[in-house]
């Protein structure tokens, strides 16, 4: 059925006429009818005739309920009774219910009596709509009782959702089983819960004053999905719209902010110690072949190139104008950069929302709207495009020019971004300071690194989203193409009070970020090592083609370790044929461990280890590779290290592109070893067994969540 | 009550007479009668006025039921009435069950009419009790129907428990809350539910053939709670006794294995790539100090060193023998050895029950009883004892002496703790292979460890224990002394297959490790690296005196997530008193952030980072320190670690011990300060928010365990 959205409209305008946010029983009723959102049936008796003519058409089990505006307590006043089967029932029933109520309250007007179906017992759900702050509209589905009050066994989606979406909520949550059937009941009808999901979900996206739907409990039958009770809040308060750019708007601006032919800096400086000087410095040292174009109005040149007393003074087009210049100057500066038409302004300075300055903050924001100039900061350490060789910040220059790009809402963290990077030589395509997203924010980026060539993978810390909607909307379009991996900061209770505390936004309860973030195809990092580690680990591994995980070890230990890793990472130890096996057997010795891990056993020669990694790549069953190499003085690291590498490359050159990752155990010799096999692509690291496995296992789920591999049955 | 001991062993022996296994439902409610386990009261009428006296003996509801060997369907041949409360009801349910059953089964006998009380709804919960592979019996506690069954909600603990940790078993479950009462609900009888745990386990502590008990379910109310079932299994067939040894036996040996006067070498040789070179080379070379005396039947000198035709032949008092010849000559060596008096043999040589070679394995171990050896191994790397300079391996000398001894299983395991620790400088007292465990396990180091003064931390790799009981008697004794961390491997079902295709050993679920181990109150690392990072950071954390950890961050981005990881590790953060609070500030910008995080703002000199970690350091509510440094210009990287270092020296001066961790975000510089910071005292990391706050949280979880801290309440 369509939905009735004039008799919604009519309920709300009458509530709204009452001067109430809360819709009365009737009134939910009414919006219920109207979508479709099935509730017991019922109707309205003026007579004993019409009540057993009301039960005959609503079949089954009745009960009947008194209806007077003066009798609030209808089971105190014997206004109810239940489990009426018979006509004769029906008639004694309404009789009772008469004497009753004229007992109880002599005076009361008696509107009539409610004839309502009863509902058979069956799985209590929840289904409910709420208003998030950051994804706005959002759907919620949980078991009822214990599980979802105390287990806290609920799961969000952003509404409305698809038939498709809503079955895959059923499955979300922890004791998803029950609905199946467990303890010889047999399984509820999931249409018809997923339908409820769907109409709730279209009813709150279509009617945006509605803030919170609660369908408390639903009775989830093999028969069918019924709301025993129906709550709905109003909420008039809409929050103002943001400003929106379209895809082109951003992309156009975004490719001139990252590509710039020219860069101004406000406030360059020839004082050591000084940001515009360190500035001026990075961009000139870091190589940027672009025009450098000093501001400053006391200087007639800056590092030994003409400064302009202002940006107007700058000959021809400036792409970038980098604001190097203390809080109160910037907007005085932002406006001649707006004159001089240049579409980006970096605001590296502190001193606004952070420090209380909401006020200068937003002026700024204002100037920038009415020039249409986008805002990068304020509060930043500024912007690395490695690509361009452009250092924009007040940093120390990078120049291992990759595949992943990094942004970060806090400077610390891009500062912890940095030092990782250049220790482990992580090639980076950019690293972007966010600070307080006057104006800029992760969608723009990531619209933008969507597309950027050079980028192959995203990876962002975040404190808040100034708009989830149009994040969701960035991640889908980007996620298919690349991984976009993000460390939420704030999870928490404890965290997001902080959160709070440093900028003010208002943090998300985590539950509704973690499964939109998944919804959207995003991979949670757990930590900021975490998140360090998959953003230089993604670029080197290629997409596995298929779920067949095989584990070869010289170290029986690091097997075990390594099987626990894949099993905590929803990877599948492949169970390996007879044949495979076979072939596998020929290589080790009669002692090693057959099936999966394969053990080959300590002390083996470097012919083992290359004869079991070049099967477990050339054989096409198999999909991806962990590797537990063992330190021995007859396969010593570096040895293994070459080894490796050669067989993976020989593989490449034959067109087999699989993951391939490594544990690595023993002295330090392995570090070198495994910093040999990342530049070669295996992703390897010394004295851990989880690193690897978390790499694989990061991978493995943005392949799922791309469509590039069938979705697993039980993870 | 006393349990009647004698009631159950008449039973056991009537089912054993029988030749079952399983008891029926009778025997069962003998069994719960006999050891006070509450079920509910019941009895045989054989005619109507008993039936109505026994219902009214019981009170409440009754249930009737036939008895009858020859109608076995009660319910099909209408044979049970329900919801019985006036003598009335008892006698026509009397009379109709009696012509039911007649008119079923004309020809059936009829022994009577069983009378039963009726339970009133409740809780469900499952009481349990189960022989563990590793631990023996264990009882078990879940919450009924859906959380067990779907949620897996349960907990075990080694049986007996006494009333307290029965107790706490109750609190132990993830839906803990639903007995204290949630939705309305009352809370249940929580001592009438321990007690039921508390006789289970004595129950099968005192009859050791009891395999299994079942209470399922058990219905928890205010008043009480009562088995509405009882399912007993028999199996008789025990293991065989361990041969075990006193605290004493094992002190002694295990002394002269770790501080040996002289280590004879059997198998030392000349030749380069020898394990038997390997080993002498490393003995000398390590800087042993007491007497290395090389056996080797061919040689006259190895290395120099005077080579004896046998170890018979060695002069003198020899207190370790290591083994580096192949596996079937060891048999033979091992007698001489024992001929000899060495009591202790380290058996490096692999080919025994990790390649199949059980039976060679058994006669070695038989040969060791006989002398009264103890055996080390086999199939091991050796072992170090770094304070004597030993260096008993293959592998390369380690000399850093510290606190924190080491336990691998694994070979492979034990090279990646040899690699770290060099890396790390981690301060070691010893590394220790243990491999197939022939003899010596866990809990002989953990005994000897626990009392050695030169480990402060025990850290220890196992895929299975030998003998649970034991391991948790050793864990017990040395918990309060000190921390015992523990990685257990083959944690998940893919990871425990395995194990057993490596070991042969079966492991154990993991649900029991976990439980009992922390029962036993070690802390368990989550995967090889965390083992690692806290057997480097735990001896060098002061013990905690309190719950209230303080975050103090020059990065507000590192401040979250420094908060998430406290809530993560179960870390309480303090509310700062309003007086702390108004001292705190009077060292910061006034746009830092109150409370805590204690946010100094990025840019700020040494001076407020010194300031104000010396604050936190002397003002005596405060009880931890996390630390987040943001690498600026004005506070370099080594300034900060040096000034830290200094303000933590000088509290400790003053008798002031508390743990300080900190979190590193900068460039490459902080690398150097990190490491810095961990040689003076501060747990230090570059690049991570969580690794700092996991050593923190590791302490705190052994604080709490060896009773040094008080229990908190949520966690």
């Amino acid at each position: 059925m369509e939905p009735d959205r004039a008799a919604v409209a009519a309920v709300l305008d009458q509530v709204r006429a009452g001067g109430r946010t809360a819709l009365t029983a009737p009134e939910g009723k009414r919006i219920a009818d109207a979508y479709g959102i099935a509730t017991p049936a019922e109707g309205l008796a003026a007579d004993v005739d019409e009540a057993v003519a009301l039960a005959d058409r609503i079949g089954g089990e009745v009960v009947l309920k008194v209806v007077s505006p003066d009798i609030l307590h209808k089971s105190e006043a014997g206004g109810v009774v239940t489990g009426l089967r018979t006509a004769a029932q029906v008639r004694a029933a309404f009789h009772r219910i008469c004497e009753n109520a004229r007992a109880y309250a002599p005076q009361a007007r008696i509107e009539g009596i409610q004839v309502q179906q009863m509902l058979p017992p069956g799985q209590e759900v929840i289904v409910g709509a709420v208003t998030d702050p950051t994804f706005g509209k959002v759907v919620a589905f949980g078991l009822g009782g214990v599980l979802v009050e105390v287990i806290r066994d609920v799961t969000f989606r952003l509404a409305p959702v698809t038939a498709d979406e809503a079955l895959a909520m059923l499955d979300s949550v922890k004791a998803a089983e029950v609905l199946r059937g467990v303890r010889g009941a047999p399984p509820v009808d999931r249409w018809a819960l997923a339908e409820q999901l769907r109409r709730v979900s279209r009813l709150v996206s279509d009617f945006p004053e509605i803030a919170e739907v609660d369908l408390n409990p639903v009775i989830a039958t093999p028969e069918g999905a019924v709301a025993a009770d129906i709550r709905v809040i109003l909420d008039d308060h809409q929050p103002p719209p943001r400003p929106r750019f379209t895809r082109e708007e951003i992309l156009a601006s975004m490719d001139r902010l990252m590509k710039p032919r020219s860069v101004a800096v406000i406030g360059a400086s020839n004082e050591d110690g000084k940001i515009g000087n360190s500035v001026m410095k990075n961009l000139v040292n870091g190589g940027f072949a672009g025009d450098i174009l000093p501001v400053n109005p006391k200087a007639d040149d800056i590092l030994g190139r003409k400064a302009y007393r202002s940006v107007l003074d700058v000959p021809g087009e400036v792409d970038v104008a980098v604001f190097a210049i203390p809080a109160r100057l910037v907007a005085r500066a932002l406006r001649e950069v707006g004159r001089k038409g240049i579409p980006n302004a970096v605001l590296i300075p502190s001193g606004f929302a952070e420090t209380g300055e909401q006020a200068l903050q937003d002026e700024v924001t204002a100037i920038a709207r009415e020039y249409g100039i986008r805002l990068l900061g304020p509060n930043i350490y500024g912007y690395y495009s490695t690509w361009q060789d452009l250092c924009a910040t007040f940093c120390t220059p990078y120049d291992v020019k990759g595949g992943v790009a990094l942004t970060s809402q806090s400077g610390g963290i891009g500062m912890a971004i940095l030092g990782f990077a250049r220790t482990t030589g992580t090639g980076v395509s950019a690293i972007v300071g966010l600070g307080n997203k006057s104006d800029l924010d992760e969608d723009d980026l990531l619209t933008y690194f969507g597309e950027d060539p050079h980028t192959e993978c995203v990876a962002m810390h975040l404190e808040d989203l100034k708009d989830g909607r149009a994040f969701v909307a960035a991640a889908r379009a980007t996620v298919p193409k690349k991984p976009v991996v993000v460390l939420k900061a704030g999870r928490t209770s404890a965290g997001a009070r902080a959160a709070g505390s440093h900028t003010g936004a208002l943090a998300g309860d985590d539950k509704v970020y973690d499964d939109i973030l998944r919804q959207a195809g995003v991979i949670r990092a757990p930590g900021l090592r975490d998140m360090l580690e998959y953003a230089r680990a993604l670029p080197v591994l290629p997409t596995p083609k298929g779920d067949n995980v095989v584990i070869i070890t010289g170290a029986g230990g690091s097997g075990v370790l390594l099987s626990d890793a894949c099993a905590d990472n929803g990877l599948d130890l492949m169970e390996i044929p007879p044949d495979l096996d076979a072939a596998f057997r020929a290589f080790i010795p009669p002692f090693g461990a057959a099936g999966n891990p394969i053990d080959i056993t300590g002390g083996e020669p470097p012919a083992t280890y290359e004869a079991t990694i070049r099967l477990g790549l050339e054989d096409p069953r198999i999909h991806a590779l962990v590797l537990g190499y063992w330190h021995t003085i007859v396969t010593p690291p570096m040895v293994f290290a070459e080894v490796t590498a050669r067989v993976v490359a020989q593989a490449r050159a034959k067109g087999i592109e699989k993951p391939v990752v490594a544990s690595l155990a023993g002295d330090t010799e392995v570090e070198a070893a495994a910093a040999y096999l990342f530049d070669h692509g295996v992703v390897a690291y010394p004295y851990t067994t989880e690193a690897p496995v978390a790499a694989l296992g990061a991978k493995y789920r943005w392949a799922r969540a791309a469509g590039l591999l069938p979705t697993p049955s039980a993870h």
